[in-house]
């Protein structure tokens, strides 16, 4: 083996620990001899413990019992409740806070045999008040957010796997600007117990990985399924290039990754078609954020009426903003996203997937901004499945995705699809 | 005044202490005075310190800042989360937890005024495994479950507002079990952040009180909302008799109770017409039970996993039957379930409400069941505004209520109507 255990992907490492000639200690060994060498420039944990991480690794090696995960690193977000590791949300409100259970997401992949590695960065409670996390392409970028640590952590080779969530852009975003995979299952496809929620009619558990295949094996154990057998790659018949209201925000470099692609699919016998959402799209992402809004302001009610004085001035001022819109206009914004996913279902009906934008290029220059969430907030709100294929660069050599979009509860064809696509796509 | 402090309703106990006849603390006084003698028979209450309650009515009584439940005693279902009470979900597992923070609802009712009085009983995570409480109309019966303790505690005059939760039956059945109004509102009507889960897809808090006008005044306050002015209430023009596929289950008492009232409304002069369900429906319940039991099994995956041994016999089997369910059985069933949803708009839009059982019959006698949730898992699983009012009583003398069902978001005309017809009907 040449290639340094932490930089396996999770289905090459848990190949090599069932074929013994790896043991779990030692990948969480490499794993958190990267940290060592990395984390005081890409600050991508919350917390932390090597010798806590060996110890479950070790017991690992010693059982018989061997889940599908056993012996995989994780990185989990620090929203999602460990109840061995402290949880703070990314605020001093709850710092050092000890959940009394695990999360449901956390406790399906304990039994199956992972081994959370630590808790990583996140946006102050998933909204827009950044953590100390760098991109590890360049440290003086954003990772983007809210998933800040997560992304980073698997890009820069410190854990094979992340835990992360999505309620605007949180997972794809960050991924794009990262230049690793990122996959935001079907809404409800893992279940949010003991994660903060931010926005229930939206919040989403998903997962970093540096492949397709690793983040279809993850989630199909975090959604208590047995998916059965490794994920077989899937030309895709007829593709949809949907450029969403949001287009206008696309930079070049992301102009040129979707185009790049779908030409490549052309190449490859793939049809490629343009697919324009109805009308009522138009107000779509207006109506995600009232939605968001409203309902963040009530989750972090304590926070909000009990412990204002720690909250960051933008956090702040986001759930003011959404305490004062008023239940009608919620129900109305409700009412259109509903209408909208019927819409996106016939939109999406002729094609395996469509294709679009993850971000609007590079990742911004400055850790002050996590960067815009207009391309991902459509997903978020239509609850469909969504990934993020790192394959392009910007103009100053940054990754940059193209995200792949599902219709609802149909991950596995979209899985199918993103791995062949993978391995057809880039600059 | 003639009437104990304690037995005032909500509304009645707001408007003395807002005129400065009554004083938070006194108020609180009476409370724990009946909780003092009469808690050692009912075993309403999880956790109860009256010193931690009177100090926080004492600190009502000295503020100027008066919200709309100011100095409003409220009982906290105990799988509702609260910062300054332990809080352990009906289970030994969690035995002495403290919360980070309040639970939403429990946040906007203190930003609101209300005093947390104590922990209410519930039945093991919401489930099946019952807790202590008796039901104070007869200590011999079941309170039902699984707010097992909220329903006790107001039917009690303990408290004159309770929280609890329904996912199948949780709210409608105990308060009718009891001799309580009961309200369900709209799913999604009141944040759930900070309520230990039991089944996300149908998980909805609601309140007990002893009259109409105090459930829409709370709920008004815990959805965030200012909902404006006291209750009026309203002569329906057209009811809907509504038997559901579960009425050969319905026992002399209740046929009776639903059949008086339609009666009743008759001679009234409201329009009552029976409302049958389409076929569709026949499966309605099942399918409830496959998605409450499927989701369950996640929500409490690190109980199952980790700490099964302290799971009650009924949990654990519960949780492998929700484990076992494959995920194609669990979004066939939300399917019909969606279905149905749309279904049941039609089929209510010509009438302001439903009339329909709250319950089989009277409290079953003996504390080891709560009895059965066959005429709540409709509204659950449709996610329509319902409440159970009392107006009845069976063979031994035990209440019997009903149930009236709203068009989802349509709560505001339920709760005028139920105003009204709890006026109009009864034994």
């Amino acid at each position: 083996m040449t290639q340094p255990a932490n930089e396996l992907t999770a289905v090459d490492a848990l190949a090599q620990i069932s074929a013994g000639r790896l043991t779990a200690a030692e990948l969480v060994r490499a794993c958190l001899d990267r940290v060592a060498a990395r984390e005081a420039l890409v600050h991508a944990f919350a917390w932390i413990d090597g010798e806590h991480a060996l110890a479950e690794a070790r017991l690992r090696d010693r059982t018989r019992d061997r889940g599908p995960l056993h012996g995989l690193p994780v990185g989990v977000k620090d929203i999602i409740d460990t109840h061995d590791m402290p949880t703070a949300y990314g605020s001093p409100i709850h710092a050092g806070h000890r959940p009394a259970a695990d999360a449901a997401c956390v406790a399906l992949a304990r039994a199956a045999g992972a081994v959370m590695l630590g808790k990583t960065v996140t946006t102050e409670f998933a909204l827009r008040h950044p953590g100390a996390t760098a991109n590890p392409r360049n440290l003086l970028h954003t990772p983007g957010g809210s998933s800040s640590g997560s992304a980073a952590a698997v890009a820069d080779f410190m854990v094979p796997v992340a835990l992360g969530t999505q309620t605007g852009g949180s997972i794809i975003r960050p991924a794009s600007y990262c230049g690793v995979v990122g996959y935001k299952p079907s809404y409800n496809t893992i279940n949010p117990t003991g994660v903060k929620p931010l926005a229930g009619s939206f919040d989403t558990v998903g997962v970093f990985a540096r492949c397709v295949d690793d983040c279809a094996l993850v989630v199909g154990v975090l959604a208590g399924d047995e998916r059965g057998g490794p994920l077989q790659a899937a030309r895709p018949s007829r593709v949809g290039l949907c450029r969403t209201h949001a287009w206008s925000h696309a930079e070049a470099s992301t102009i040129r990754a979707v185009e790049t692609t779908a030409r490549q699919l052309v190449q490859a016998g793939v049809t490629v078609a343009d697919v324009e959402l109805p009308a009522e799209f138009e107000g779509f992402l207006d109506a995600q954020s009232d939605v968001l809004l409203f309902e963040a302001a009530r989750v972090f009610a304590f926070e909000r009426t009990q412990r204002a004085d720690l909250l960051a001035p933008s956090s702040r001022s986001e759930l003011e903003r959404g305490f004062a819109i008023p239940r009608d206009r919620y129900l109305d914004a409700q009412a259109l996203i509903a209408r909208c996913r019927t819409l996106f279902a016939a939109a999406i009906a002729p094609y395996d997937l469509l294709l679009s934008a993850s971000a609007p290029g590079e990742a911004p220059r400055g850790l002050d901004n996590t960067g815009e969430a207009m391309f991902n907030r459509l997903c978020s709100g239509l609850r469909v499945p969504c990934l993020t294929l790192p394959a392009f660069t910007g103009p100053t050599g940054m990754p940059v995705g193209v995200q792949v979009i599902g219709a609802m509860d149909d991950d596995v064809r979209l899985l199918r699809a993103a791995k062949w696509i993978a391995g057809v796509i880039g600059d």
